[in-house]
């Protein structure tokens, strides 16, 4: 009997999708350059992938690839027989050596599919401190890509964990096979020739935020069932979607999968009530149906029906902990939303609806705001925290105006879809 | 049909001996302190036994363990694959990384268990520049280990691929388990008190040490079959063995197994022939019959019936690739060597004989080495290069002289025993 950390799907249709989604990940997602070095995360549940995207790396000309594996079993005896006081620390050295790669020219891969909900029954105080801990110690480093410094990109990897949270009335195997093929679905890993679809889409998204970037917007009004809030757009804001060129000159495209345009909202300008419209998954706990209350940029209130502990640690992270930092516009239709799943990762769940994110701002979504200190970016309302966490917020009852800068509203997107 | 690479053991007995191996590692090999970091390194063969070191360092208090798993199918794969130019490259920010874990107090286990003939087939001339990458590249993070600054142990674990190059003849599964027998065996792992039986070991290896300074022996001299040669010991050498206190007041057993008494030769004073005893298994290669003529310190001829181009290219790494930096004095009757085993693995295979060590000297071998710059110690005739690597020169048929201050030969080791 396999037992499901040993579980993996040996048909040869199996193994060529996940060379396909390798592929597409080293040279569309990350645009991965010869002689490039390359920094990979990945949970020991990702194994196969992960190779799978070593040898596409190296048959790109990657000059080495270093996977930072992760043992979730590891990360439970942390939390089973560590210290208390222990859990305010962080492998410093390690964030700072990622940072020190990026900096020397080594582009950045993460694959994700961790199990979601693999802290849910830990001391919330643990949970909060130890990623309060992390975060900090990343920052150096993280700032790097949210600045677009570096290419880099994140896909997904099955996992027994993880597929049994999205199938819980499978058999480990089924349920395994199906997430597996909802996220070569999702990722558009289909037929012959995936690099082409994706080259296709990233054009399309790149059209989308063109011409929003040509409305110049001032805020957007949202109204759907338990939503009725105005967000207010940074000064020159920028749309982005689909790929950019990053800094060291190589183009990639962050997400796969990506639907969304996306953009810097102003930190001083949100009000009104927002309900999300999917459960949320943060540092393994869950939670869910979240109503938040915004008053001149800021959280006032805030309800979940489970996990209110985790959500209001994490708004108290520090100041910018409870602004927001993103808007994104995703439709309705997305293959995401239309596959009907909940993926309990944001990853997926951003792109099938559209969301907004509490915490750090990408400065690249305001007009030369790479080049700008953090006092330039918070003039224009670009909002600064230790955090990022996307939440979704679209449905197909959700309508979004565009409010120009004359104060007239134009309609967007109509239950969900856009209006053009 | 279970694949060599999910093979493990379940049994009851198997847990229970990998727990005390594991708690033995922490708790005498490594003497973790309470708050400290841990960084370990280990093959991802070798999951089992770096989870339950992982669980005794948090139950021995530890703040934080980071493993590093190297996945030897990814280094396949770069040999495979990756541009030639990209073999002179490294992860130096991964070992400056490690290098600033330990000077922030973090300890250090590294668990060896890797396939010893990896690398066995691939080009020699691209293990040698990717190995001397890597040295360089790791060498500021490994003098705080070979100074003893920080506590640190090797610990090994069987693995499918090296039970299968020490037991050819048997099933994987068969030499998988016999592995695991000789390496509990071997490492002392027995009975129900492994604990104080270490710690008896560590204080007869101390009392040897102890004798061996008390000599102050100028030289030793070794015959035996192929084998007529004559080693000088640096000016005010140290003999050490067992356990050390480390910089940091940690007081660890750097080897598990060790039975060796060790200390520093002098650079410039080895003259004559010695014959290995042993194969030598190198970055993943394996060299066999190995013969060097020194002289004045210096090795001018060197033969191997096979992987003689990896040993010249090892030698050729610096000036001190060619002089020794090691000198150990191992019983015949040691446990390893009574099991009639060779392991390819050094850990076990210097435990096993007699042995000396090309390259890096211990500067905790000489008398205030550790407070020494380069130079002061050079004075004394430690050698100093990138590499230290140990080859076996003891059997049951070397006699050792000690060459007193005077020019006496006084019998030191008989057919490879101690005379007293």
């Amino acid at each position: 009997m396999a037992t499901a950390e040993q579980m993996t799907i040996a048909t040869a249709e199996h193994e060529h999708k996940l060379d396909q989604l390798a592929e597409v990940a080293i040279n569309v997602g990350l645009g991965l350059a010869k002689g490039q070095e390359l920094v990979m995360t990945a949970s020991l549940d990702a194994l196969p992938l992960a190779r799978k995207i070593v040898e596409q790396a190296y048959k790109a000309g990657a000059s080495l690839v270093t996977v930072l594996y992760n043992d979730e079993q590891e990360t439970k005896l942390r939390y089973k027989y560590a210290p208390d006081e222990s859990f305010d620390h962080a492998a410093a050295w390690l964030y700072e050596g990622m940072g020190a790669a990026y900096k020397s020219g080594a582009a950045r891969l993460a694959i994700t599919g961790g199990n979601p909900a693999l802290l849910a029954n830990e001391d919330p105080d643990k949970v909060g401190r130890a990623n309060r801990a992390q975060s900090k110690a990343y920052r150096p480093a993280l700032e790097l890509i949210t600045r677009h410094e570096i290419n880099w990109t994140i896909v997904a990897a099955a996992t027994p964990a993880w597929s049994a949270l999205m199938f819980p009335n499978d058999e480990p195997e089924v349920a395994l096979a199906k997430q597996w093929e909802a996220i070569f679905k999702t990722t558009r890993i289909a037929g012959d020739d995936p690099t082409s679809g994706w080259r296709e889409h990233d054009k399309k998204l790149i059209a989308r935020a063109t011409r929003m970037n040509e409305k110049r917007y001032s805020a957007l009004k949202y109204k759907g069932p338990g939503t009725d809030f105005t967000l207010g757009l940074a000064d020159d804001h920028v749309w982005m979607g689909g790929g950019t060129t990053a800094g060291n000159g190589n183009y990639c495209i962050p997400n796969m999968p990506t639907e969304e345009v996306f953009s810097t909202p102003h930190k001083d300008r949100a009000d009104g009530v927002v309900t999300a419209t999917k459960p949320l998954s943060l540092y393994g706990s869950m939670i869910e149906n979240i109503q938040v209350k915004f008053e001149k940029g800021r959280i006032v209130e805030v309800h979940a029906s489970k996990g209110q502990e985790v959500l209001e640690r994490l708004i108290d992270t520090d100041e910018g902990a409870r602004r927001l930092g993103e808007v994104a516009l995703v439709p309705h239709s997305s293959p995401i939303s239309q596959s009907g799943l909940t993926f309990f990762n944001t990853l997926f769940d951003e792109n099938a609806a559209s969301h907004i994110a509490l915490g750090q701002a990408y400065s690249s979504c305001v007009k030369d705001g790479d080049k700008m200190s953090k006092e330039e970016l918070a003039a224009k309302g670009a909002n600064d925290s230790l955090i990022h966490v996307d939440w979704m917020i679209g449905s197909g009852e959700l309508d979004i105006d565009g409010i120009t800068a004359t104060g007239t509203a134009e309609p967007l997107m109509r239950k969900g879809e856009w209006v053009e």
